[in-house]
């Protein structure tokens, strides 16, 4: 996958190079995905308005892909740059405004450019037919969804399901805990503020044996899958940071044999062992940092190095999580599906 | 950096490619970073013997590297290849047997064989020069230590050095609750059992620019980096998961001009801004879970499928943490050293 | 350098990654060389009309490169696909009609698909950025012509110059041979049939020191450049073929010193030395095999394996020389911008 | 393939990363290439002794590849590096001292360092292991031979087997026209000089479907991998220059079914169409320049910019086809490997 695009520019593109052929695709496959990331879908995320409408370029012909580079198009439309002409010379906090001038000398300041999460329309959209690929090569499916904003934390007893997660807005399946959810974000809205919060993405149906033994562990991949993701602060696997307080004779998930195949009781592994796929549910959760822009006054300096202060203005959403899970989502299947691909060729 | 090398095998050999030019280094360079690592070096770790002498095959010439390819030869020598034939046949709970069998269809069993910890030998050897390559460049260094174990939690009132670090041999440079880490390692072993725990990564020097704006952000690599090694369960950057509880006016660094230069108050943001260094210290914790490896019977099943018990012999380490920082500070530095010859190819 | 796109699809699109910030580049700096590869420029090439108009959608500001990718995307417009009905099930003696079924059991079979040489579109736009790039880090220029055409050979006794190469629509600077290769291709075009060449591409102003040691010799990327375009069937630098008749006494190039600086007297070593550029003009040829595609009517089988026969109709260059000559030099032009680059990252 | 090592320096080393697991291998599979690479294998060759004894590192369990990376480890012997310190201050004619130097800013003289032909030994070690995986795979075998030396040209008139090319020390088993080959490169010898030629190299048995479509053509990467090698000038397929002269009618291989499969009456096109192999054997032929090193007094520069003559000494061939040839199958052999095992992750 290669990806460019700025925020305000005339359009994002995606090139997709390794697809195999045969997988039938059109743009209906794209936009389920594309419509959840989208701006202005509740009242909760950035009111901006895009179609997001994909244009397929090349590799598929006679709605079957062809094994060719697949492109797609997704213009931009609802740019409103003169919001940001405030920021041209002033770094916000908590963005990209100064480490980018640090290192380009330069930056397309209009609505953050490069570095706003626009970007990741594109990898919801190469997203889409990854979910699509190891869906038909081995029945895999990948489904996040937030599990904590704030100090509101979801409690979730059994497997989720993509119709469980789009019950709210939030994207949050423990109903209970998605209202205040989706209270707490309306508050710090009215606030002018913004609040952080983790979401777990599973991937089920996956295969024993995807990922490689050293440097590209499936996890060390997931994991800069994820940390990629604009906002993105930490990443963990099963239990992750909780392990730390745990003994081996607690953590280890013994194997036993159910239904004749290899599996563990208990997935404290987060389905990776030696950053192989053990074959169990591969479980994941990423925290992300509250939204940078606030619509408050903030101190900073300007790219002189005077002192001064900025509100942003421009539209953004208070939080986060609910359309960073259509992008979590996207970059787990990604990896899947690369990994698959590496697999077949010395295992095939 | 391309590594290859068994447990038990004959050797680890890593080639670093693209050091540049002109970059004083020796045996000497690699062996105090390789001693830290060593098994054997204290009673909380594994009593495996080797001498870890690094043979450098190549790219130095006169004392100096020359800008083609270092090759570092390190031999095993203390196998007891033996005690591992109970496992032959078994699937260790919490290790790679398994998954080593279903990708590859048939596994070198001894030690573990590549999903050994013993392969990070190798990247220790060329962390030391990543580490003399970017305290040449632009004075980088790179420090770890060990913040929890179980319980266990440091506090930490300043900057870390390695000499603090190195006080005891737990490798935490809080002294109270190194000796409380200490004692509680020693009553795990004694329970026949294990422990896990986190460590945290400052990287200082290095300057603002580095990384990439998408998908090689610096975070996304070093997140791929600490992943990639044995054991790591999770990773986090700055606040890291604390993040997920903060509204944006509290978690926002606010930009300041200190010494003439553009500077944070605070470093809740981890040195990384979109992805980019920001020029403050680079803050990153790593999870570890604990040891899969217990002298203690656990239940498992064979490859053939029947149920059946086993009990790791061996020599183990009860804690991770120790030995991991010298791995980690590895990895950090190999990113660094990478990003910022990237950086060079654009902005030099 | 990232590209995608058929012959008869809605468009091709490249995506040039890494591009050092602070270029000053819009649409007209590409429209030059794309004149020169469009279709239509003159009687002895195909006649399909293409605006070629590029539009960059990313990677631009203000007029000047930011760092982040370039995307430039271009859209087909005269594809008359119903002209390629007649080779749906057939294959074409010389085309990718059947190794493309072999490898991926489908085909785009309009106008070849991605294996026409409009994909080269997307490659002289990418080359026209690395040739603006070149030019203002190092002052190098690229200037590609034909030498030979069937058996009419080029005799040339001094540098070449852009202008000197477009007098004529065959590429060739010497005036009276491009007289008679053109009589020759509009002679073989009456036949119903094809003529093969060779041009030869001269990169001036490299400096010393580009290229890496083994595997990625200079010599070795361009080689790869320039047989990753259609047709090519063999590349050759400095003194090439003929090297093998030469004794070594006549072949080495003395070095001696002009102007304060090393250079060699000859240049029959190309302008690379153990595949790092000398710092002398860069030499080489490309030798073209005849187009495939013939008005007349040839031999060949259907994808059922019967026999038939086929005449190609659709619109064709009766010789590719001319037409090369843009792509060739974009492509050497990429490969020295990409060591440039990959050069400043170590000895920056 | 990874490698790392210098001409005088201790070993060269490589890694090959992505081998399938379950392929027999031992040292004995790497030594019978080894043995026609070596130097003092004949009159004809460098003197230079070297057992050039191959040790597995990695990757490789009781007699089977297992998956992981295989090291291989060949210890240089001979090396009588006082030969070299005449020209640690001056650039040889034809060789890379200047362009290291220009890189770099300094370089290993002893024996050329990382430019010598030393190097070559850990391709051939890796190129063992491709051609035993090409053949295991699919059957596939690689065949290279001398065609030329000086104006010696070879004709052959039928598919050449590997006994007919060892029968003389020149590899070339036109046997009158190896006679007159030998005779020249012994005459040269006296002569105080060298001598180019070409060789070809023929891979049978190649499925067909392997290749990429645009940039990583089948030829491209052939031609990249032919062209890293020392001394090569120019790299053909099938008609190769000789195509410049052809038409189209006569250069076309008409499809024709054989045997039920789908095959070219002739193979004018060298095995590859699009860049995809065609299923009929790949030809290939390069073009080595005359070795560079003389022992006799040729004109060059010190390092200070000071006119100077110099003898080579050290011990060279007087043509490099002879040693050459093991070397360029295991580059073919290699990129076979590499697209089979790319093609198998697609279409696998």
């Amino acid at each position: 996958m290669t990806t460019a695009g700025e925020s305000h520019g005339p359009a994002n593109v995606v090139i997709v190079d390794g697809c195999p052929p045969g997988l039938a695709l059109d743009g209906e496959d794209l936009r389920a995905d594309l419509a959840r990331r989208r701006p202005g879908q509740s009242r909760i995320v950035s009111q901006r308005l895009e179609a997001d409408e994909p244009e397929i370029l090349s590799g598929v012909f006679e709605g079957v892909t062809t094994g060719t580079p697949i492109a797609v198009l997704i213009r931009n439309q609802d740019q409103k740059s003169q919001d940001y002409d405030a920021i041209r010379d002033k770094y916000r906090p908590g963005h990209a405004d100064f480490t980018y001038d640090a290192k380009y000398g330069r930056r397309d300041h209009r609505g953050g450019g490069r570095a706003s999460a626009r970007e990741t329309v594109a990898r919801v959209a190469a997203g889409a037919i990854a979910k699509k690929l190891i869906a038909t090569a081995f029945g895999g499916s990948v489904v996040g969804y937030v599990v904590q904003v704030g100090d509101v934390v979801a409690t979730l007893a059994e497997p989720v399901t993509l119709e469980a997660v789009e019950q709210t807005p939030v994207r949050c399946p423990d109903l209970e805990a998605a209202a205040r959810m989706q209270a707490l974000i309306e508050a710090v809205r009215k606030d002018q503020d913004s609040i952080g919060g983790v979401a777990e993405v599973v991937a089920s149906g996956v295969p024993a044996g995807l990922g490689e033994p050293v440097f590209d562990k499936l996890k060390a991949d997931l994991a800069k899958a994820l940390c990629s993701i604009p906002a993105v602060v930490g990443v963990e696997f099963g239990s992750g940071f909780a392990a730390a307080r745990q003994r081996g004779s607690e953590h280890n998930d013994p194997f036993v044999i159910e239904g004749g195949r290899v599996v563990t009781a208990g997935n404290r592994h987060g389905g990776m062992l030696g950053g192989i796929s053990s074959g169990m549910p591969i479980v994941l959760r990423a925290a992300l940092k509250p939204t940078s822009s606030l619509p408050r006054e903030q101190a900073t300096v300007t790219r002189a190095g005077e002192p001064t202060t900025l509100v942003t203005t421009g539209r953004h959403d208070p939080c986060l999580l609910p359309r960073f899970v259509p992008v979590a989502e996207a970059m787990v299947a990604i990896v899947l599906a690369d990994h698959w691909l590496r697999h077949k060729a010395i295992a095939g």
